[in-house]
């Protein structure tokens, strides 16, 4: 059965996903604000501003109406998450029907409330929301290579309904329940970037990345636990799976500015440089903040809070994670 | 306290493992049954043969005498796991005192028995038994570079003082309980990075490699848990940081075959091309073998069997996993 998808934001993921809910035999109806896109898209067949260089199938509807959007049967948000709180409280606005489920696809948490995406929904919305997060670059999808990644829901027969309607054989959908913990990898992991780009940069070796990796991700575990999310969630596509994909990338942002970093720039200078966000920064900042609010002990997570954000350096930092006492895993 | 560290195999990781002992203030005794290792080792301070280029630290006491290194107080092995038995059954012979540990370093299952090396040991000796395993490429860890690995010990006191006594600031052993999961990880990688070597190959993405690593580590953990272990232990060195370690590097030797093999060349000619053994061609067969057994569900590892053993083209593979049934996690 076809069904009408809307998906609200036309960055490099929400254009990707598009073209996974066309090729899973939906009709897609694409929002965006802007003018520009909606027309690149509607006549050009092309995102050039977020997605330069990819052919999209024809058969996307991009448009600047939202009211278009929350008339469809399942809604797909893919905003930045620092921008979520803002575009909720315009659907709430719109009165979209308290039945149409709402997939929330941005990776992140909001900086002054420190709160998940979900929370923020729930703050506005009575509607069932689900996440959708996993090792998933944009360009990929869009070009309909085989990609995997977790749909996250509480109740369980939409989980795999929506894991029906989006997914095909190229982009594979898996469900779980836990909503929590499939929200922390995708919004930890870019921390955990820069401290693998720092390894690289003072060219610890391979070895200090797999363990810094693995015990990032016990780290990340920590979190989401106490946050109340499922231990096993970790192990999931939202999970490790998103984790390896972003530090496996030299070329990464976050992983980039580490690297920066290990070889001894100034933190201020690559900032300088650089034209974009580079979201482990700020999210080091959230992490810091939620550790001390939980009293949670996330080395790694702290250290790399200290480099950016305490002008601890790198070899002072590398040598308080060595000298730490010797323990259990 | 200065301990007595016997060290049984002079390869790459024995001869690693003897300078991280030294490094934490250990006596080490290092044995291979080839004399020109030995005197190397003792007169020239390298491993020229199995570790070139590496100056190791003149106090490792390398011999051809197995009862020396049965006086030591702690004794690693440090075998292929295909030699453990024969290894055991020497030991055995030469009456090592019950109660000396035996940490065993060696990644496999043997071919025949379908064992682990623990349950190998189990059948002729009566020794506390630990494993060793993560993350480790030996020249790293021989260069003194930082590295995590974990010690699995059911006796939490001894393994937490084998954590002591072999862990120094560079060389990071954590404890854990689970024997049997501690294994599985380093066995079974290797089968996983031959399908991560196919996905670059036949240039999948990185998506698709992500992917194929989360599944691949659910397989391994479904392995595990048939065969006794614990869960949670993948999420460990051993487990996760061993199987990022092999699987993000093209070098390997596994990841270089299947690499191969996405780009379309024969096996018999790649094998052909080798004069050194590559692992997960046998563990292939031993984990296919395992499956069956204990009637396990292993798509990753089942298809990588199916195209190193039963003709099956790299393309009807890559097919047959696309189009399982969407599910659940």
């Amino acid at each position: 059965m076809k069904h009408k998808i809307g998906i609200i934001g036309a960055g490099a993921w929400g254009t990707a996903l598009s073209v996974a809910a066309v090729k899973a035999g939906n009709e897609v109806f694409l929002w965006s604000r802007n003018i520009e896109v909606v027309n690149l898209i509607n006549k050009f067949h092309e995102n050039k501003i977020y997605l330069n260089g990819i052919k999209l199938t024809s058969s996307i509807n991009a448009t600047t109406h939202l009211e278009q959007i929350l008339k469809c049967d399942v809604i797909l948000i893919v905003v930045p998450a620092q921008q979520l709180r803002n575009i909720i409280m315009q659907i709430k606005e719109f009165n979209l029907p308290k039945n149409i489920p709402v997939i929330l696809c941005c990776k992140g948490i909001e900086q002054e409330s420190l709160k998940l995406t979900s929370e923020i929904a729930n703050e506005y919305i009575a509607n069932p929301v689900a996440i959708l997060s996993g090792p998933n670059f944009a360009d990929e999808v869009a070009l309909g290579l085989p990609t995997g990644t977790s749909i996250a829901c509480e109740d369980q027969d939409l989980g795999m309904k929506l894991v029906q309607i989006l997914g095909s054989t190229v982009f594979r959908p898996y469900y779980i329940k836990d909503i929590i913990g499939a929200q922390i990898g995708g919004a930890v992991k870019n921390v955990l970037a820069i401290a693998c780009g720092i390894c690289e940069g003072k060219k610890l070796g391979q070895n200090a990345k797999a363990t810094l990796v693995t015990r990032g991700i016990a780290e990340i575990g920590k979190l989401s636990i106490a946050l109340g999310g499922d231990k096993q969630t970790l192990m999931f596509l939202c999970g490790i799976g998103d984790i390896l994909l972003t530090c496996g990338s030299i070329k990464s942002r976050n992983m980039s500015l580490g690297f920066a970093l290990g070889k001894g720039e100034k933190l201020e200078e690559i900032l300088q440089q650089r034209n974009y966000v580079t979201e482990g920064v700020t999210t080091a900042k959230s992490v810091f903040d939620l550790a001390k609010k939980l009293q949670l002990d996330l080395p790694i997570c702290q250290q790399v809070y200290n480099i950016l954000y305490s002008n601890v350096t790198v070899e002072e930092t590398i040598k308080n994670l060595l000298q730490r006492p010797l323990t259990a895993e």
